[in-house]
């Protein structure tokens, strides 16, 4: 015990930017169930204190807080963004400050809102490349939970689902897979930023596989690992 | 009965160009035990004669012949691109008349030698749209296989991964979904040729994963679909 690796056993404070989105309220309620504080972040701060009372309800604990994204950054000791990629850029710079020496989970896809099915490659690689080059190296950018947003993670256990971190820093993804597993899933280590490109467009993929196969939820497993 | 369908209960002629690799090898072996004709092409005649005589053996009858590439594909009634990815447009070029009106599988993953677990995306922003882009709509190429090449599909049934399969037209896609069913895999359509940036980059993320988690044989498999 020592080091980070004693924050397993402590609740942090985890704010979730565009928190009143889909996306953001299943993650709320999977930490807040999992006893971690949530702060809700959102554009309306009206917004924002409505769906961390939904949070509070879906958890049964006053856990969840609402506040302006930008409060949100600055209050969270981990921050997670979950917001369209078209408000991307524009959140990451209003958020630049209160992320600053923290751990930011970008959640985004680069998704065209014309063409969802189409897979969409943007100039800076993926979006956590993106996001990783705005912010600069004082913030540590990780991409996770992408590949599950539409199966709802709070929404109850046992999703036959893997979550793949990956970022430029080695303990940032290894706390990331941490909070994978406070919600009950499984983190999976897939390397540096760049690979985001491919997790990233994997959820163009499930997209495209629920469509053809009449699924909602489909998903991916990483199958033919050691037992651990 | 009619059309193409009934193509499901006839040996085909597969052609696997470098097919005296290991994924080729496996693919051949797999095939032929599945009651399909292999031909197998090399760049010298010798070592695809070798090749064919192996994956005879492991069938126990013969039903491989060993070619050069450019012969091989011709005679084929399918074509099999198992090459690195160094040799690919010249293979391409090889084999273009002999694929014309056919359906190209490729297999082939943009990886650079020197660096093999880096994420590298070529400029035609996949090997399989490279692959339709030279070879004209006179042969429709398919995406497929890329994510079990380390596994062997041949050496034994009860392989635990799913092959995504895309192209840009649909009939072939169903076609090699079949083809996976003859390994005992299951084929999914992923849709069009744009989406192999992801299925191409995905084998570049399970040699990471392989490399992070001492497993040889990671694979993927798509969950959350309703029962076929």
């Amino acid at each position: 015990m020592g080091g980070t690796e004693s924050l397993g056993d402590i609740a942090m404070r985890i704010a979730i930017i565009g928190g009143s989105g889909k996306e953001g309220q299943g993650l709320a309620v999977g930490w807040a169930r999992a006893g971690q504080d949530i702060i809700i972040g959102s554009r309306a701060l009206e917004r924002a204190i409505q769906a961390a009372e939904k949070v509070n309800q879906a958890a049964g604990r006053p856990v969840a807080k609402g506040m302006l994204n930008r409060e949100a950054a600055g209050a969270g000791e981990i921050v997670v963004l979950t917001v369209p990629y078209d408000a991307h850029q524009a959140t990451l710079r209003e958020i630049q400050p209160g992320v600053r020496g923290k751990i930011l989970v970008d959640v985004t896809v680069p998704i065209d809102p014309e063409k969802p099915r189409r897979l969409r490659v943007p100039s800076g690689g993926s979006a956590t490349e993106e996001a990783q080059a705005l912010l600069g190296p004082e913030t540590r950018v990780v991409a996770a939970f992408q590949n599950i947003s539409h199966t709802h993670p709070g929404q109850g256990d046992g999703l036959d689902c893997d979550v793949l971190v990956c970022g430029d820093d080695a303990d940032a993804r290894q706390e990331v897979i941490r909070l994978a597993g406070l919600l009950g899933l499984r983190g999976l280590d897939v390397g540096p930023a760049r690979n985001a490109r491919v997790v990233e467009g994997l959820t163009v993929l499930l997209m495209e596989i629920n469509r053809r196969y009449k699924s909602r939820g489909a998903g991916i497993r990483i199958t033919g690992l050691p037992e651990q």
